[in-house]
């Protein structure tokens, strides 16, 4: 500010400038809502006040092992008490919490030990054999704790001590070790890979502090939400709702593993009325069988992201009582700076109408100052037309610091001051943004560009078909033309392939069906997503779907 | 952070730094909820992309007219749309919104344009007088804007120029000048003086985010909320709900003047389900004669603060099927930092109980980093004991920047790196603060001290009693002793003071019972609280109390 009134006397204090951060949610849950259930597991039910008490002496207790602020502290477990206590405790600690995806091979998890440099490695017995190969050959090795969770299958201790011993040696009433600025990092958050090697993603305190309040205030959040944890905890923090739901003193709602009659009893035995879900879950949901179903006993409110929910999976999950919103996801961002509100004037449009409306992947919240679909290189917005393609361009405080080690990929993510997403999308006369394509999942055929997500909604609309991914596959004349790769639903009659194209060819331009369909199960990212880098490199090679199609 | 992998190509950039600043929630309304109401002020319907150009507008002209970043633009108006407009028009020309209380004498007038520097002065016509005279004296005049409010009565013409025209010199794309820093100063808001003279709070762009992203999570807003506009939005940027409504895209209903018969119409005929109030407005709905009311078509929340709700008023609006909430108002930071939530637990208490419950404080909101009650010397915290007495202190990013122009004053409330209310207060043994006196309120008398919260407490149990205030009177023997100032409900029996007086003897100890009684029409400071240093001033002077007497 230039020279004027407010120029002078106004400085900085401790009374009026906090570094912000999310660490803060937990000791005002405690304060406030002390007596409330912060978390049930199993049997377990533990208050706010007792959670805190355990984050402060996981905090006290990596300390005293020698955890020096900056240093990396990565855990390997489902959504347990353990993997929530550590999205306190350990950034508490002054170090950083890697969260690695638990689906992901040794190898995967070998590369993010080693790139992440990690000190400490809190493991559920689940995965305490991946953790053994993953560090066999590691020059140095982390300490490892075990996390002998009450629901864990029966695993081999690996470590040199457990997370309740851990916890003893630390101290209840520990302060903290608080960010110096809120700039630095709290979390490393690897990519789950789809399109190349995976990237450590680093969050900054404030900038998860910005994603958590956005999270309340975009979905309209009522206070003390009891939110039902199947998105994973190592999925971008879980969006950052690890920490939005103790900033609204909710009940988190731990799930080791994701089925529909788990979350219909959920619902109906704990009160969840909040959960966020990959397409996927929603369609295990609206095909789970009658004896999993239980009815509604409230409205329960559902966040998807991660590809548009299939309109027939969507209508028939609205059938039962769920409250649906699609948004869009991007580790990058720390969770869901775009969403896709349901403007209440659609409710004149027709099922399919509407279902179209709510696959789009919406606007931005109130988190994030920037977006625009534009050209990446020209930064030239598309028009408002819902055809003309672009980049999805993101600013804001939410989009991460930058990749770990890795100063190519962020200046190339960051060129121009905006955060380039790699996805291709259009934005609608009414603003939304609808992404048409990651940027490599353009099909290119005889010069014409074919969306894969337009042929795969086309193969959603099959009633015998559950899954279906479209991807590339080298052809001599036209260049590229589609492959389908579908997951059949259990128990239906299998079509033909020729049934299947037949099937697009009544709904799509010629050029844009498949040339090939094969049946099987589809190979999926730790994250839920479908691997279409697999799917492509398979697509070059009849022996190897041959053997997919086999094994599915 | 110390030499960490953390330190290195993390830095912030265009893409991942922007100053946080309420500013942007226009922006995103306007991309995301373009068509829906943004407004609504007598026959007026405006949508947020119109509300957005207005702003546009406004800020445009006010850089054509010379604004520069840092100068001061104030505006005197009631909660109109032109109110609404500024909160957004004035910070995004550079300079630093100005809101005026205009309940205050012309003398409050002009010593707010001169010592605040005014630049440019908006005011509404029902003003203009009060201007006329504000301004007649003062050595550099401002620029001023007529506000032509269709719902304003008959006013003098007293400006260079009015609202609409000035409007019409702006631009609808202009880009606004945009906070440099988050630090930068966004309002400035005189407090009402109730114990000193008026002193220039400084809130920063960063500190006004902060508090609007609260309110929403604080309050468990739904999207889209429609407010209502009886808390000024000179107080405090109407604790900063003018930016919070416009972050969750809700509908601000504007209102001139605040009378149960308007809130009532305003929630059967716009929909409303959320406003806040001072506990005198309560008191109006409480008491409305039957014709003025209608039943209300769905909840509908209120917050409210200034002083504990009333028992009896409490009781009454919650039987009307309202709900309320009591918290805790500062200007000092941004509004609200402090509410106390509702246990569900309490609804196992006798009503009695509950309302006594609810008239504590509170606790604090997300948004504070921190708060204690403590000796203000030492910073010793009080025990959670309900009965130790202490100064409530918080500390956080929505405390002000300082008091403008005033380091002394700024200096005083920071120390020790907290910041000090000046409010005296308990903490009960569930944490929730309890304001038993504003540090001028105790009155000594033979050495002990009396609150006078709780006389008015009990006064207020007075079937005849609308509102009554307790202050100090000088007094030979005792050094002070209570007098009690009471405004009766229309149309009751008045009581004499004798009776009044035997009434609190039944119900406190004799030392604390008012030894005067005035019946009145009590003084009130423009947002509704009682003027006690007026009352403080006539208790000494029995020919001024006379006169009080006669003229209420």
């Amino acid at each position: 500010m230039q020279e004027s009134i407010y120029g002078k006397g106004l400085s900085q204090t401790a009374a009026n400038h906090v570094p912000l951060t999310p660490l803060h949610f937990l000791d005002r849950s405690a304060d406030q809502y002390g007596d409330r259930i912060a978390v049930i597991h199993g049997e377990l039910r533990q208050t706010w006040r007792e959670t805190r008490a355990r984050c402060r002496k996981l905090a006290s207790a990596l300390v005293k092992r020698g955890v020096r602020r900056g240093d990396t502290v990565s855990i390997l477990a489902p959504n347990t008490p353990a993997m929530l206590e550590s999205h306190f405790g350990i950034p508490l600690s002054g170090a950083v919490l890697n969260s690695i995806n638990c689906r992901l091979d040794a190898d995967g998890v070998r590369f993010i030990l080693k790139h992440g440099e990690c000190k400490i490695l809190l493991v559920d017995r689940e995965f305490s054999d991946l953790v053994s190969r993953a560090i066999a050959d590691l020059p140095s090795k982390p300490l490892i704790i075990d996390i002998n969770d009450a629901g864990a299958p029966p695993g081999r201790a690996i470590g040199d001590l457990d997370y309740e011993s851990l916890l003893s040696e630390g101290d209840a009433g520990f302060e903290g070790v608080w960010p110096a600025d809120e700039w630095d990092a709290i979390a490393l958050n690897y990519t789950s890979g789809t399109t190349s090697d995976p990237k450590g993603v680093v969050p900054s305190h404030r900038g998860t502090y910005v994603m958590s309040m956005s999270q309340l205030t975009d979905w309209g959040m009522p206070r003390n939400p009891t939110y039902l944890w199947t998105l994973p905890m190592f999925h971008a923090n879980g969006w950052c709702f690890t920490w939005a739901i103790t900033a609204a003193a909710g009940t988190h709602v731990c799930m080791r593993k994701v089925t529909a009659k788990a979350i219909f009893d959920s619902i109906a035995d704990h009160g969840v009325d909040h959960f966020c879900a990959a397409p996927i879950v929603l369609s295990s949901i609206a095909n789970a069988p009658d004896p999993e179903r239980r009815p509604l006993p409230r409205s329960v409110r559902i966040r998807t992201a991660g590809s548009p929910p299939p309109a027939a999976v969507l209508k028939a999950v609205l059938a039962l009582g769920f409250e649906v919103e699609h948004v869009y996801g991007i580790t990058e961002a720390s969770g869901t700076p775009v969403s896709s509100y349901i403007n209440p004037e659609w409710a004149k449009l027709d099922k399919d109408e509407q279902a179209r409306l709510m696959a789009r992947q919406g606007n931005r919240s109130a988190a994030l100052e920037g977006l625009m679909v534009a050209d990446p290189e020209t930064l030239e917005p598309v028009p408002f037309d819902g055809k003309t393609q672009g980049e999805l361009l993101l600013k804001g405080n939410v989009v991460m610091k930058g990749y770990l080690k890795n100063e190519g990929a962020t200046r190339n993510a960051f060129s121009g001051g905006w955060f380039h997403t790699g996805d291709v999308a259009v934005v609608h006369p009414d603003g939304y943004v609808q992404i048409t394509d990651r940027s490599k999942d353009v099909i290119i055929s005889g010069g014409e560009n074919i969306s894969s997500v337009e042929v795969e909604d086309v193969l959603h609309g099959h009633p015998a078909v559950l899954i279906a991914a479209v991807v590339s596959q080298p052809d001599a004349k036209w260049g590229e033309t589609p492959c389908a790769f579908i997951e059949l639903k259990a128990g239906v009659a299998e079509p033909t392939g020729a049934e299947i194209i037949s099937f697009c060819r009544e709904r799509l331009a010629h050029f844009k069906c498949p040339k090939k369909v094969v049946f099987c199960s589809l190979p999926k990212t730790g994250t839920g997503k479908i691997q279409k880098f697999r799917l492509r490199e398979l697509a070059g090679s009849q022996a190897a779907i041959t053997e997919l199609a086999k094994a599915g």
